[in-house]
């Protein structure tokens, strides 16, 4: 059985310049490697700076070719929250069913999960996910997700294609 | 308590020449006013006409500065229905959460709500969302939305800023 | 009471070749002809191949100007699948009620369904569905929102225009 080769990317302004103390990303490894069969290989603390953040899922996803970015941070109304937008304009394809399913189910916590603006896709064999800013929403949202993605990163790494066509 | 700045936007051929009487606007105003502390600063009725629904929808944001913008009417499969087309053109950011959970609690009602086009989003301090033509399809699917909307509301003025982040 | 014309697109490299026989095709001819009331005018098997797909679509609703047209198979993380890629280049409109309520309702059965990039839209007067590549997925898929589909293709016929908005 193949390990996941993931990377984490948290989207803090405050984080960046160590102004703030970065839970997110430390809980999305650990949840990563305790509960899906993953290996963190990268972790980066990036601005709100849209082009910074395209350039760092281009780098986790051409240069190092990992299976699965997780995003935390730059989902929300702020005028900074660019996480989305920067995402979408790396990604090469939509999966929409994804965030979906993260907000319908963070719903049933709380109807603030509405507003949340995360997308999810893929850049060439790379899911990438955006996640809320917090550790618990964080991790509350790949949970609701986490048993169906294995199955999606055989297909994305050609290792289950014939079966899935 | 700050006031929410409202627009209602009435997109309608027949409207927008007095063949109507525009039903849906009002029932919106009533809504915003009575059940949210929202103040509807401007109403207008426009036609199905693309570009003259985003000069409004431009208006409403960057000259009027409204907090929240609600569109009804040219959200169905008619050729000339086109507000969401229109309103994807000028929005900057997408918040796909707000229409995802208008169509899914108004499926409980009618399953025809699948075939409702509206999208949700915003630009610059503008948050705007596409709701159905008809008072009823329109004032049910705000509520469904409505309790959630003050917080977003909260941060896009920046004002819950810090705590969103 | 008018007939919905109806086209179904099999997309699937093997099929295209005659190495693998076209189950999914028939069942949605077997469906549209016997639970709602379609006549499914053309079916045709291409390979993966994103432009060939988008001139297969543009070529139902331009030319052979179909009411429905289904798609199945190329909607997976697999790197050839590029469905709705090819979808989205030719639609006019989006209509994304349609693909949310058939991922909510496949995620009852599997939690793979989130996965699903499948989308739907108009162009013109033909309203395009993105279904699962396998005969069951794709039977079940089109069954979840069958009952709405009539509704909104009387609209997009203008036959229902008036009452709409």
């Amino acid at each position: 059985m193949y390990v996941i080769n993931a990377g984490v990317v948290t989207i803090s302004d405050k984080g960046s310049k160590g102004q703030r103390v970065d839970e997110s990303g430390p809980a999305l490894k650990e949840f990563l490697e305790s509960k899906i069969n993953a290996k963190v290989i990268s972790m980066i603390i990036v601005p709100d700076e849209q082009d910074l953040i395209e350039k760092t899922l281009i780098y986790f996803a051409d240069v190092l070719k990992l299976d699965l970015v997780l995003t935390t941070g730059g989902t929300g109304f702020a005028p900074r929250d660019v996480t989305p937008e920067a995402t979408k304009n790396i990604l090469e394809k939509d999966v929409p069913g994804i965030s979906e399913v993260i907000r319908s189910k963070s719903l049933t916590i709380t109807p603030k999960a509405m507003l949340s603006t995360g997308i999810s896709g893929i850049r060439k064999g790379t899911l990438i996910i955006n996640l809320p800013g917090s550790p618990k929403g964080a991790t509350e949202s790949i949970s609701f997700v986490a048993d169906a993605l294995t199955h999606g990163l055989d297909i994305l790494k050609e290792e289950a294609n014939e079966c899935a066509r």
